[in-house]
């Protein structure tokens, strides 16, 4: 199932399970103080139930009230409304993969002066894998998404992202890790400063289990729409992922302990071609089968 | 002046100055709500003091008592009394830059396959800064480092770094920015890997303020001492870095905001040779001018 | 001066001053990270100087945007507008001292089927002092304010409280000690039961520095308004206290630690008569010179 | 079973279980990430199973280490070791109910000049309850319990102490409400003052699930001694409580929601007589069946 967090113009916190008749019902009118997907976790974690059944569980106890979801998040992208979509949980770490679909790869051989060190990755064992993102540094659906002012080539990377807790994959969501390939585009030392900026990264709009999805066959697509037209779309599937979630899990926890609810974006294929760049105001939607849709305008940081 | 924290068996903090007779004083004994750096830092900040003369004015408010330093830190490397040093303060963000100093260039140009990239890093503006270690993986005086189980070839880096607040330097200690060569020398995109990982990072063992160090021509040494043998030592000096922490921090911060307390440790210029890498049980201290020495047994993570 | 917090819908707060000019300032528009009361606190402890010297330094780095507080006072009411009133400060604690004000002594007589406890309390050396709210518990400008459904007699007690900071009494704000007369009127075991419950107490609209306020004569006035029309007011002033704010803070923290920010309210001489009760929807207007008006709605917890 | 917490000299914590044949097993070496109590209570709450039961689904994930209770425990008193027994978990609100025994009404009329006051609670619906300590007032076994200085006659009172979660009574441990007699004598109002206080309260050694332990008939003892000589000592059975757990849980709940691990001390029986009064460096030690025994040294706060 899906769970999306709402956050209230008073700082309140509901959490909402959509189930498999796509009917979004909120957990937290059925027990006031499970607001929180960790909780959750923890639940199943150490009753070894999946999450789903613990749903389950609670959705018996009473009648929970119905949720809309189309309205609130349409009332969240007008930024009016009590409550909007907050990111479905909150990351401690977010951590990326690069160069993991063979069609990145090439990409990435145009944009840089060092072609070697991309391609030499993607044949490799060990993967690229990189810290992406701090608590602070990454928002939500319908928040903004940062472009650096000092980079003359942005784009947003639409990837799947999995996340861990108590060391497995217990779940995935959408992530947007927003990149300079300009400053990237120099040197490859220069990765860190075109990854890591402010409002660097997104991640939502939900948590769909793990037991609920298959993530090696996903169709995903991104479109940006500048002044009402779309200016760029395209789509790719994990299917040409050349990793798994599960080999990216592992490499990531090897002498390397991450917190619970640690979120790993899985790389991209699709980015938009070297003439295209970010500009604020423009809105970057990325959708995933079986997740949804994460929406977020560009700001200049 | 120099500030120390210190932490009891029962999680107790003291916060300790060393003044310019180098007299240990113990500035919880005057106030007892006053255990944190971070403490004297805001106040300086918003009153238009100095840390130091803040300092002063508590130290005029009663008779502190006495800290014997060099005691504890005995005890804090063997591991009994009540009172250990403990980090000088939370740093809730770890940079560094590399590719700082002349000799670590060239140093470097041997250790990689790809040496063009970290040659035109030291000419060009931009400078290679990176996240080099979280809290949790930030250890300070008297703990473990680690070593990563999958490196072939560990070694310490000793570096000189600085502490933000506020956007500014307020001060200094030093950092050991631990590393493996042998995966940052397989391809530049494993940089993250090769430096963020469990025990990646010390500081300590002091804060010195700003105004009481001038960070341009200052020695620093590193000797590593194996089964009671120094096995390797080194020592160097901040005149040969080619960038200034000021311009460090300006860059670090385009685009980005950090945290206060946010440290930056500014690169190296010694290391140990190549057919030498760090082992279970080996000590590994660093000393820096006007600052103190830090010292870290090393264990495999 | 007088120091307002406010809290936007996205959760981030400002701090406002008032200056001597009745202009409101935002000082965190010179100083994003100056969001919180507290740290101006901290700073003026550490330093020596006082608060308002502290703001006068900040004020100084800059043109602080203005604040429309009376628009913001209108919208906190009508819970629209993007920024509302918060509490002033959090108050880890609130405690409450009774039977301070002869009328008080009085009124109690009647209400208590125990009346020498009273008598003897006022003459007595200790005051009384109770616990009367946690953090959670205690409300903010504009906020709802809880009656106990099991009480048959629920009245506010208009208060001026006073902040204790590192145990010394640093400013003012006005409380409203909501209380069962008919709970504590059966039993004076029952006292903390007729005064901490959901929603039993409210503190604001601001801080005013003890720098700027002489708390030995200030006319506290409080009104009820009912279905738009006033039910009850009353006035008084604290030159009829009998007890001063450092007494009551003397005898709190003996053998008693209180953190900082601790608030205490100082007892009432007014309360409305036997026949009157709160009910839900009834709006309370405390209102103390120098300081400003706290106004709450009531609702049944 | 009964589940034990164990703080380290470095702050590390660690969750042990003693299971129904007595033996104490390290949960922590089984899940390193299970550390704390709640996690326990939450996961039962939200799956629908038994503390118990998941701790015996933990069991037999692996063979806990064993733990030596009794060695933890004398190194706890004697103040060496590494680890030592902590509170079972922190309370966010420790409440007490008092006049809840026959027996300790009738002392309680010989203490107090108003007699009326303690006899008519004791036969009313409604009980006294009162909030007895916050964390930082409430400590764990073999730490430093409190008597005020300004008291005449100081008392431990020992007491069955129930614990809450999601508003039920999830468990039990024993607590010891300190009081100071002489300041209760003088006036019902001062009662606060005589309960809370640095150090009134402290509760251990384990926590006891509700599902194994019946509250209704466990014997109580309590014994003083004083350099080496036990002074006083007294029984009781919660057999003599003339009010249930489930009414005091039910009566503290209404109109005021209490947070999640909130603790209740149930009143007491046995009181030592007026002539005694507690010093400095006496050990109380309080006995329940089924849960152990809790012992603290007293200081003068």
């Amino acid at each position: 199932m899906r769970y999306y967090s709402l956050i209230s113009n008073d700082g309140d916190s509901r959490l909402i399970v959509e189930n498999r008749q796509s009917i979004a019902l909120d957990l937290t009118s059925l027990d006031p103080d499970l607001t929180d997907l960790s909780d959750l976790l923890l639940a199943a974690s150490l009753s070894g139930m999946s999450v789903d059944e613990i749903t389950d569980l609670i959705l018996e106890t009473g009648d929970a009230d119905r949720f809309d979801l189309g309205e609130t998040m349409d009332r969240s992208r007008d930024g009016d409304g009590y409550y909007r979509l907050d990111r479905p949980f909150e990351p401690p770490e977010v951590w990326a993969a690069g160069v993991t679909y063979k069609t990145s790869e090439m990409e990435r051989q145009r944009e840089s002066e060092t072609p070697d060190v991309y391609a030499s990755v993607f044949t490799a064992d060990r993967p690229e894998v990189f810290l992406k993102a701090t608590p602070d540094r990454c928002v939500g659906p319908f928040d903004a998404v940062g472009i650096r002012g000092d980079s003359d080539w942005s784009v947003p990377e639409p990837e799947l992202a999995f996340v861990l807790h108590r060391g497995e994959i217990v779940g995935y969501t959408i992530g947007n890790d927003m990149s300079s390939r300009s400053i990237e585009g120099q040197n490859p030392l220069y990765l860190p400063q075109a990854k890591l900026f402010d409002r660097c990264c997104s991640i939502g709009p939900c948590f769909v289990t793990a037991e609920d999805l298959d993530p090696t066959n996903l169709d995903i697509s991104c479109s940006i729409v500048r002044e009402g037209q779309e200016v760029w779309s395209d789509q790719t599937s994990t299917s040409l992922m050349a990793r798994t979630c599960e080999e990216l899990a592992d490499w990531l926890q090897r002498h390397n302990l991450v917190p619970d609810l640690t979120t790993v974006l899985t790389g991209t294929a699709i980015v938009p071609p070297p003439e295209f760049t970010l500009r604020e105001g423009d809105v970057v939607t990325i959708t995933i089968e079986g997740i949804g849709s994460l929406e977020n305008e560009v700001i200049e940081v």
